[in-house]
Formats: structure tokens, C-alpha cells, sequence
């Protein structure tokens, strides 16, 4: 039978992390977590099992459909999570009313999407979410920004490596408006628009009319992702509106945070989740023309849709897999950890384990890193195995030196040595 | 419908983590981690959706009751890992050739088990594993011990706190062959035996009498379990058999370790997962009769079970969820994190919005962790927010500072005050 037979790969899109393999994603976890941390998000976590029909109330369509879903035994319909917003969303609103906004947290979520074709994507990763919840100035979307840019930063990456573009779903709902179109087909709209350069305008054309657009509004709604600057914008709107004032007032913020220079407006940027409502962006590298490193925006209105009180919402997701093909593709990828201990311990007969086996103790309580050898072995293996890089020091143990009661701290680099009684090491 | 009713809790058995549940999970992680790296164990990982086929072939029975599991698309079976030691083998098995035996891996892996009864019991844990590949001799299983010892002292406890229990499938195989019970027998009754206590000695007799195990017999197995010394065992072998010569060595090697005052034989340990076949332990705290801390042991011959050449195997698993209520009942779960910023920054008026900012940004730039307000706040509001352990020190900017350029900079333990220059906080 087919499904006897054990593969020795991970499931089809899914990743083995082998030693070598940690070295950059912890890397990259710890530029995420750091930079987090300092700039004061607090951390949280969920289980990547979610019930379906959470995700299926406030994710994209197309993300509904690429949803691994399956029953419990009591017919519960249960998911792996595409996405962590919903979770959060879900978390606030169970402890709303004793939480104190606004509320910067994040977390470092695996998330989980089907896809059918797999040209190089994989069907889970790990995402960064910075989430600010409760502050409706742009102050948040700043914030969240600038906190990537600080991970990145910690990534050895800067603006000569990546830009930020960034549109406003609500000053495209003020241009859609303007055009006279409701604002009932907007969310429609943009889920639509969206898909352009994936789908032809034809298909996107006839998506719009399903929704009831009026097939006359629809080449003006083209003509609006031909808007090139800002000021375009304000001159259709033929006034300085609350969204074009808030993007101003974005641009302003990033300015004192150090990172204008990082932005650019784009109109076409529009993300394909249904719920954001405000402004949206996504960063991108200059030279490889990878997807995007990172985007997000904000979502006004997610947690009152689940059923909470109305709270303002901004969020920004990171993923592992983009900024791992950035680094490596620049040269930016760490070569080795920092993980290594200090010493490795090894010895040629068993009769020196047990002497071993206590020097690796006393260091470790003494708060140092020992790697210790399980058998005996001869100096010419132990010296091969531990010169790749398992330790900067060694100590191989003979009978020699446990009848002298001595031994000899080699370091590895530069094969200097230094005699040490076992008795001293054993106190240490 | 049902299923379009948004619950605000997370499905049943599965666990939220809010900022607060965070820092008892860290401290755990980080001192397992801690350790792990200080033993000079690699770090590894591997996606929780795991094949079907290779958790059924390899783990106990009740466990493959267990297992959470769908199709995906194109009708391949996949599972939600109950344990992560089939992964590792598999892994370890696709780059046999290139690796370099022994190793010591570990990972902090969520597991998944889908358990009817949920008497506080929960369907999803985390779990250090540590383990060994490739040594056949019983420094692996002390190295294994010695390591999640170090964990434990990292969180306060000590043998004053915990035991560990240990036993030998292989001296139980002595025993079994001893009393003319056929090698063939011997995994099954492991597993029945593992149940005492579970169910009734009855239902064990039946499950012995349908493996084959003559009824004759079963009466001097259940004798087995009667056995209280390892000197008691030996007289029933007759002669100091290479299990019991191993159980001796593992004894002597712990000793040298310093943590023999941990452990005590005890016959009954035998373990639910079927792949054991060596030494085996549980360790169990010594006040509050919880369920096992940490628990592993020897699987030498799950590598060639799968399909990979014959290599020895040591393992061992220590879940978050027990440590958790065991630091909690002792009152040695941290009250608060380590990862609190080192300054807060708020202001009176959107007029020093942008001061603050460029504030942060400077502090966080050059390393400090910096908690910025998001919006113009009374300093009641300010101070009585971050008042609550957000951070230890704060500035709190009004019209006068930033026209004088000065900000005074609070540490809010003893309520003293600096007054720096803004031009030097921005240059810091």
C-alpha cells in the first residue's frame, strides 16, 4: 500500500531545519525578537490550530480556499492558521475589557497555506506580526514600521537594500467614492484590484461587474492605479482629505523616526486580505526582485466583525523564507552560530571517562559550555571531529594526565596549550 | 449554522499565550535551551504536519489512536506530530551518510494528542527533546539525564524537588527470556504491562493470553514487577548480564555527574511508546504527585526500523506543562520577564510628538530598549501606565522641554530625576 511506505523527506512544501540550517533562522528569529523587544511589544502566542470558522470569517478569499482544514472527533472544524490576525483578533476581544490600549504585541507564528502550483513557495513558515491595537493615529503604522526596519537593520540591511511601498485603502476609497462609486462595492474592489498582474484585466473586469460594479465605472477604476504621486491623488479629490491628510501625516512620522527615505507611495500596493481599511504597505528588495520582505497595514474594523467592541487595529507580517533568500543572496547570511560552547572534552582509554565526565560537569556549573565526548577515542579523531568548529578549546585526556593529575587546554585556532591541574578544574 | 458561530477561546485543548503566560513559557524555554547549548547539543527543527505513515509505523498503539489527521489535497496523509522522535529518525536517516556519529540534537518542538479525557489534560504541549544518535554506550543516556538536570537547576530545582525513576527493557527482556517468554513476546508485554495501573490486571492478562503469551506464564510476569533491587534481578538472572553490567555503568557514570542521588531503580518504569529497548526513567517531583517531568530512554533499533541503517538511539522529552504547574505549585515560577525595555517615552501634546520619536529612535539606535507612547497622554495617564513594570525609566516631555531642549529622565523606583539635554539623548 502506498501509504506503508515512510519517505525520508518532510511532507511535500513542508521544512527540516537541520543544524546548519538553524544558523540563519535563528539569525533572523533573534534580529525579529530583539528588535521587538526594544522597541517595547510585549509577546504572545497560539496554538497553530484555529477553529475554521474564525478564518474563514476574516481572511481573503483566496486565502480561504488554500486553508488546511480537517474535523475532530466530535465533528469540531478545525485549521492550521494562514495567517496569525485573526488569532489576535480573537485573543483581544476574549479580554477586552481588561486590557489597556493601546497594546503593542508580537509574535513569531508558523503559518500554514496550501498552495497547488509550488514554484519555490512552501506551504508553511514562520512570520514576524507586530501588532498595535488600540491607536488610531498613524503613530501606529510608524511604529510597526520602523520596528522592521530595525530588525532589518540588525539583518545588516538598509535602504540601499530594500524600499517600502505604500498606498491608503481609504484614499482609494475616497477616489472610488469620488468616481461615484458606493462604498458598499469598495472591499470588493480592492480584492479585485489586487489581482492585477496575476489574473488579466479582462478576468478582473468581469470579478468587478459580478459585484455589481457598473460596467461604465470600470475604466475609470483602472485609470485610478495610473495615479503616480500623491499630489495626483489630492488634485482628483480636489481637497486635502482626512486620508490624505493621514498619509501626510505618516510620511511626516517615518521622517523623525529616520526612515522617509525608505518610502515610496504607490497606488497599486493594496494587499490581499479583505480586512485591512487604512493605510497598506510592502517592502521590497532592490536588487534580487524577490516578493515582498514584509507588508501589512491597517484594519479598523476586524475585532468589532468578530463580534468585539470597535477597536482600531495595525499589523505588520514578516516572513522567514524571502529574508532568507535576501541574505543569502547578498552574502549576508551568518556563517556559524553563536552558539558553540567553549570547550570540547575528549579522552583515549575508558578509564579516563569518568575523570572526563567530572571536569565537564564542574564547567558546566561554573556557568561554561563543555561538549563531551560519549566514548573513548583516539587523539588524531577526537582533534578531527572537535576542529570543526565544535569548540575554540580541548582538552583530551590520557593516562598520562590523569596520573599526573593534570590537564592540557589546547585552543584550537592557534594550538597554544596551557598545563592545569584536574584537581583546579574540577573546583572551578 | 454552527460552525459560523466565532468562539473567543481557542479550540478545546489548545492554549492561548497572552504577554503574561509568556514569561513563565520563557523562562522554560530559555533554561532548556540554555542547557541544551551548554552540553554541546545542536539545535534542530522540523514542521509539526508530519506523514501519516511514519507516526503509525513508529509509535506506540495508543498513541496512534491519537494522532490528529487529514488529507491534504491530492490525498496524501498527514498528522500533527504526537512526538517528535519518528522526525528525528526519519531526518536523520535521509543524510545518514553525512553526518558524523555520534550526534546530540535538540529541539523544542510542539506536539499534538488528541486525548478524549481532558482532565486538565491538554491536546497540544511543547517538549524538549534531546537526543542522542549513534553511541551505544550508556553515556548517552547520562548525558541526556545530566543535561535536562542542568534545566532543571537553571529553574530552581534540585533533588530535593524531583526524582528520577529508571528501569531496563533490556534487563526486563533478561528477565522475560529467564522465565522462557520468547523474544517475540517481549514488546507487546512491555506495552500491557506499561498499562498497570491504567487498567485492570485482568485486561493486561488478556492482552498478554491474545499476544500468545502462554496463561501459565503471565502469573510469573506479573511476579517480575515485584522486583524491588537491582541486586534482586540479578540473582533471578543468575549472573551479572550485559544489561545488568549497563545499568551498573549508567549508575557509575551519574555518579560521576554528581546527580546518582536522583535516581532510584524501580521495575515498574517501562514507558507507553513501543520503539524502547533499553534503559528507560521518568523523573516525578517529590511533593505534588504530578504526572512525569521529563521522561526518555534507549531506541536502538528504530533507525533500521524505518529503513536506515542499524543505529543506536537515545532519547529524551520534557514537556512544558508539568514544569509549568510544578514552578507554579512551589511558588518558583518568575513573576515577570527579563525583557522589559529600558525607558519609556510619552508626551503632553502632538506639538512633541515628533520629539519623541527622534528620542526613541536615537536610544533604540544606539542598543537601549525604548516603549514610546503612541498618542499625546495627561502625565497621569502616562506615568500610571508605564508605572506597571513597563520599563524602569521615563521621560515625560511637555511644551516646556522641548522648548527649553531639556528632558528630565525618571527613574520611577525611587522617583529621582535628570535633566539631560534633547540635543545630547539624540546623539546618544
Amino acid at each position: 500500500m502506498a501509504t506503508d511506505v515512510i519517505s525520508f523527506s518532510p511532507p511535500r512544501g513542508m521544512r527540516d531545519f537541520y543544524p546548519e540550517d538553524m544558523v540563519l533562522r535563528n539569525a533572523v528569529f533573534d534580529a525579529w525578537s530583539a528588535a521587538a523587544r526594544q522597541s517595547g511589544f510585549d509577546e504572545y502566542d497560539a496554538c497553530v490550530v484555529e477553529s475554521l470558522a474564525l478564518l474563514k470569517r476574516k481572511s481573503g478569499e483566496e486565502i480561504t480556499d488554500q486553508i488546511y482544514h480537517f474535523k475532530d472527533k466530535s465533528g469540531r472544524e478545525l485549521a492550521l492558521r494562514p495567517e496569525m490576525t485573526p488569532t489576535l483578533a480573537r485573543m483581544i476581544v476574549a479580554k477586552q475589557g481588561s486590557l489597556t490600549m493601546p497594546l503593542k504585541w508580537f509574535t513569531i507564528a508558523q503559518c500554514f497555506r496550501y498552495e497547488r502550483t509550488t514554484r519555490g513557495r512552501k506551504r508553511e513558515h514562520y512570520q514576524l506580526n507586530l501588532d498595535v491595537i488600540g491607536e488610531s493615529s498613524v503613530s501606529a503604522e510608524a511604529e510597526v514600521i520602523a520596528t522592521a526596519a530595525g530588525a532589518m537593520s540588525r539583518l545588516g540591511l538598509t535602504g540601499k537594500h530594500y524600499q517600502i511601498r505604500f498606498s491608503s485603502r481609504a484614499l482609494l476609497s475616497e477616489l472610488l467614492l469620488k468616481l461615484g462609486i458606493e462604498a458598499a462595492h469598495h472591499a470588493a474592489t480592492f480584492l479585485a484590484l489586487d489581482k492585477r498582474g496575476k489574473i488579466t484585466d479582462e478576468a478582473i473586469k468581469t470579478l468587478l461587474e459580478n459585484e455589481g460594479v457598473s460596467p461604465e465605472a470600470i475604466p475609470t477604476i483602472f485609470a485610478l492605479l495610473e495615479v503616480e504621486t500623491l499630489e495626483q491623488a489630492r488634485d482628483m479629490l480636489g481637497a486635502e482629505t482626512p486620508a490624505y491628510q493621514d498619509v501626510l501625516a505618516f510620511l511626516e512620522t517615518l521622517d523623525a523616526y529616520g526612515i522617509a527615505d525608505l518610502m515610496s507611495f504607490d497606488i497599486s500596493v493594496i494587499r490581499g486580505l479583505s480586512y485591512y481599511t487604512g493605510i497598506v504597505f510592502e517592502a521590497f528588495d532592490t536588487s534580487e526582485g524577490l516578493r515582498a520582505i514584509f507588508g501589512g497595514g491597517r484594519y479598523d474594523n476586524l475585532l468589532g466583525d468578530i463580534g468585539g467592541a470597535a477597536t482600531t487595529g495595525v499589523g505588520l507580517g514578516f516572513g522567514d523564507v524571502v529574508i532568507a533568500e535576501l541574505l543569502e543572496a547578498l552574502g549576508l547570511a551568518p556563517a556559524t552560530g553563536d552558539h558553540a560552547p567553549d570547550i570540547a572534552i575528549g579522552f583515549m582509554q575508558d578509564a579516563q571517562q569518568l575523570t572526563a565526565v567530572r571536569i565537564a560537569t564542574a564547567l558546566r556549573a561554573s556557568g561554561k559550555g563543555a561538549h563531551l565526548a560519549l566514548h573513548a577515542e583516539k587523539p588524531k579523531a577526537f582533534f578531527k571531529r572537535v576542529g570543526k568548529g565544535t569548540a575554540p578549546q580541548a582538552i583530551y585526556l590520557g593516562p598520562d594526565d590523569t596520573e599526573n593529575g593534570t590537564a592540557r587546554i589546547k585552543t584550537l585556532a592557534d594550538r597554544t596549550e596551557e598545563t592545569v591541574s584536574i584537581e583546579e578544574l574540577l573546583q572551578a
